[in-house]
């Protein structure tokens, strides 16, 4: 697979899997903060050079990825449309990686790839190139490409709508949910659809369902992740972008088919939700999440055929509203 | 894809889609009958120099195959299994076609692939090698190789446990049917999967659809598909064999993901009632049904993993029983 190396771009450099067949995802690169950001407990100073000045900031996204997806929702709930603009790259991506289109083209520079965004700010840069990016527009370069971190700061830099979805006394406690459920859930799709050999991809799918099974228990009493689960966090946030694309494409596509979100009354419940939450339909394009992967991954689906997906509806009553808690009301007034 | 062309092996020779690219399945070749026996209304003569005799005929198979699970099935719940022998070939199926294995030996001539069958009875054969094949052991060639043609002749042609899978009384309506769901279901699924563009693939789910959609509505009022609903017949034998399989393969392998067959209450209460009927589940393989599509799949799967497919239970109660009917007495006594 592709990715730059010392600023070339390379068709061949990556690979995904080790040598036990197993899919390892290679670490973000841009890792700088905005200055007064709060990071997770003990992972990354909270002050920089990067001030959180309204308007400077850009956000490269791609509607179809489930990392830059936790980016986008904390944006929008956050009420940051006017702080921070944002941009989308076209959903299919093949060999030349995320590219522009007429439709969705660079803002600033005109590129035609999300590659030489990269080489811009590191004309030596060694590395994927992944969706979020997080871009300063004054000082022409990446502050950051790593989502968990971009949504921790992008909630904790601004004031925007002045609630929080990373609020001070749940803090350590959404740090150790968004790490519980990247393994298993957020990566774990991947795992699965990515695994070299039957061991590997049985073990994602075992902890993949093991995890889903858990949280469908934990929902069953609580309407949100963290806390006493009547506030909506950046846990949620992150379980979200996983649980609204699995039955389109992580069931079949990445063979996540022991069962559906929709066959589980919680979760299903819980997903409906959020997406009715104000602010986060927008930030799904079923359209784009879909041509992304069943065409992207030639490798996986040859045909490049994308599967209809089920008949589900994500704006259907979902009743979770009997249980305490509820959206913060700067989202609902 | 591969096929024989005048006695020998080609793995370049068969083009499964057509310029449209849609999935075009080819003819079978060996189309005699067995003495006495009833072909569907007008396409047949029921007779030849087939005489059917107990002992005299072997059915090759694969427990994978929907189209040998016809020819299994009629001579399970027909009660043949001391007049006709059966042996399977391995699930997997490779550039060499359908193998014989140590654990699935061919019982009569040590040959390594079904194809050595077709050219000891034609050596000049030219067309797929496919299973069921009814092999005359006395003559040493092949009756038949195609399975509406096979289940047909096994439940016309002997006697077993004297009662039929096609009464005279509902042929008619037994053509009908199984003739009607060929193209939108048992095909169907192969349409979805193996279409080459994606107007095709979406063409056959929409057909697919409709026509389950068709079926649970019959069913909310009948216990099986012909007639009054009341008797188990051979258009049931062609449903099953592919409600069976749907949710492990077809749903996630050819993209078939719109709903799955234990989402449709009747579909699933009727797929689980024949399930349980005597006879039935021991021609049910599911090992061999998901390592068969997923492993010898390369151009659809090329990681071959096998998915786990969906925690459902055929053993399951169905209620079924509360409609009128059930199945034969020489089942059940």
């Amino acid at each position: 697979m592709n990715m730059l190396v010392d600023g070339e771009w390379r068709t061949d450099a990556y690979d995904s899997t080790n040598e036990e067949g197993e899919f390892d995802r290679s670490e973000s690169s841009f890792r700088d903060w905005l200055d007064g950001s709060v990071a997770a407990a003990g992972e990354a100073p909270n002050s920089s050079e990067f001030e959180p000045e309204s308007g400077r900031y850009h956000l490269y996204i791609c509607r179809a990825c489930p990392w830059a997806h936790r980016a986008a929702m904390t944006r929008q709930l956050r009420g940051l449309e006017d702080d921070i603009s944002i941009s989308l790259v076209q959903p299919e991506r093949y060999d030349e990686g995320w590219e522009f289109s007429e439709e969705h083209p660079d803002p600033f520079h005109d590129y035609e790839y999300l590659r030489e965004v990269y080489t811009d700010a590191d004309p030596d840069y060694t590395g994927r190139v992944t969706v979020p990016v997080l871009w300063d527009k004054q000082e022409e370069t990446i502050v950051n490409n790593e989502s968990s971190e971009i949504m921790r700061m992008l909630d904790t830099a601004f004031d925007g709508n002045e609630f929080s979805l990373y609020p001070e006394d749940l803090r350590g406690e959404i740090d150790e949910i968004v790490d519980a459920i990247y393994d298993p859930i957020n990566n774990g799709v991947y795992r699965a659809g990515f695994a070299g050999t039957q061991d590997a991809y049985e073990d994602a799918v075992d902890d993949l369902f093991d995890a889903l099974d858990h949280w469908e228990e934990v929902l069953a009493d609580q309407r949100y992740l963290a806390g006493d689960g009547e506030r909506l966090t950046l846990a949620d946030v992150a379980m979200f972008a996983t649980l609204v694309r699995f039955d389109h494409v992580y069931h079949t596509h990445f063979k996540c088919n022991r069962r559906a979100i929709h066959e589980y009354p919680n979760l299903w419940g819980y997903t409906k939700d959020l997406y009715q939450t104000p602010g986060i339909e927008e930030t799904v394009n079923m359209d784009h999440i879909t041509r992304h992967y069943y065409v992207s991954h030639g490798d996986l689906n040859p045909t490049r055929i994308v599967a209809v997906g089920p008949d589900i509806d994500f704006t259907e009553p979902h009743s979770r509203d009997e249980l305490p808690g509820g959206p913060p009301a700067a989202l609902t007034e």
